[in-house]
């Protein structure tokens, strides 16, 4: 945890915080915090700042906070994704979050097993946990946005073609491809499929959204992977 | 598994292995081989190419297998890494396996936990079985060389000049740096530090062994990402 962050539940005066939850748990057990130290802060969708442990009792602490600094530019992109197997999915939310990706959209795709759709990683309370894990890893306080599509045909033909206009659209998916361009000056859509790729079919249906394939040599890369290589590589 | 990894032991013939453990287990369990099916093999250290499932039993499989494709060749790089912690740990030996790096030196720097050096992780037989899911899910057959320097100064000092000679030498570290730079197209020594970052007393001797500093960007990166973002940007 580089950046503690804040919700407004937390605020018992206009620059005072009490916790008492896995965050203090957290300052005691890895920050050993004492009276008086100071910590970063962030309110979540808001700015960052300091705050001064004004007290510790044995379940909660009190801060003193104040708020000066912008949080970290997002990349300006749409991540559509294939949604990964549930333990490869709880991490991504962090990933993402942590790299700066400002909306992702899973999808379903024909490799995408039906159970995968079923796992509590993908309830409300559970993305946001996660989400929040990465900005605070990453020192970034706006929460992504993230949409769930569950049919891939009507999303990619109906919606894709919006969001992906006026930006350039990219699939990674393995192949006799185009590298997958560097240094990318503008926004970017992009698409990645699920262990095992996208099947032709659904790279024909992404193409005509406006996505073009890349790829990046010939490693299979695991998802969490994938997106941070291409990621890093984009812009 | 997208590479089904030979081991010389596996062997009955030159043309034929019988396989009984995980893969054995995975063979059945995920792919649902059946006799006559055909997979991507590899023989560690050595060539790819086909297998056909020649008989099914209860507890093994017996394979005819051919040999006719170079593994993906490898990045041109040493990449030394302060050892993380433990689960992190084994996600990495996955990680540079499949991202291709040939050869990686874990140092121990100020910030890693003491604890950290006694995982069973770091077994020689642990640190094996991960690089071999590495290389199954990247599809390559050369195992990575890994070197573990406990001392850090006199690793630095003593045997990285040499390393990083004629390279170009990089320390991933947040700060007022350089931007990482991007398509490198000679070797590379790269240097990434524990969480919590190098301390500026080894940040000063890795640039007195021919290391510079270079960042990626305000966002904290965990150690797994932070590798894959730097590799995937200087490749």
């Amino acid at each position: 945890m580089n950046l503690l962050l804040l919700e407004e539940a937390d605020f018992v005066a206009a620059d005072r915080v009490v916790l008492a939850d896995r965050r203090f748990t957290h300052m005691q057990d890895i920050h050993r915090v004492a009276v008086g130290d100071r910590l970063r802060v962030g309110r979540i969708g808001g700015l960052m700042g300091q705050a001064e442990v004004l007290s510790l009792a044995a379940h909660q602490a009190e801060l003193r906070v104040s708020f000066d600094q912008p949080p970290p530019a997002k990349l300006p992109l749409t991540l559509v994704l294939a949604v990964p197997r549930p333990k490869m999915l709880r991490r991504l939310f962090q990933t993402i979050a942590t790299l700066g990706v400002p909306r992702l959209i899973l999808v379903n795709s024909y490799k995408v097993e039906k159970s995968f759709w079923q796992t509590p990683f993908l309830h409300p309370d559970s993305i946001r946990e996660n989400l929040i894990l990465g900005l605070e890893q990453a020192r970034d306080t706006v929460l992504p946005e993230v949409i769930i599509e569950k049919r891939f045909k009507p999303f990619v033909e109906d919606r894709l073609p919006a969001i992906a206009a006026d930006t350039l659209g990219l699939v990674g998916h393995p192949g006799p491809y185009p590298a997958c361009p560097r240094a990318v000056d503008r926004p970017v859509t992009l698409a990645i499929g699920p262990e095992g790729g996208w099947i032709p079919y659904e790279v024909d249906l992404l193409a005509e959204a406006g996505l073009a394939p890349v790829q990046l040599g010939e490693r299979i890369l695991r998802v969490e992977t994938a997106v941070t290589a291409l990621l890093s590589r984009i812009f």
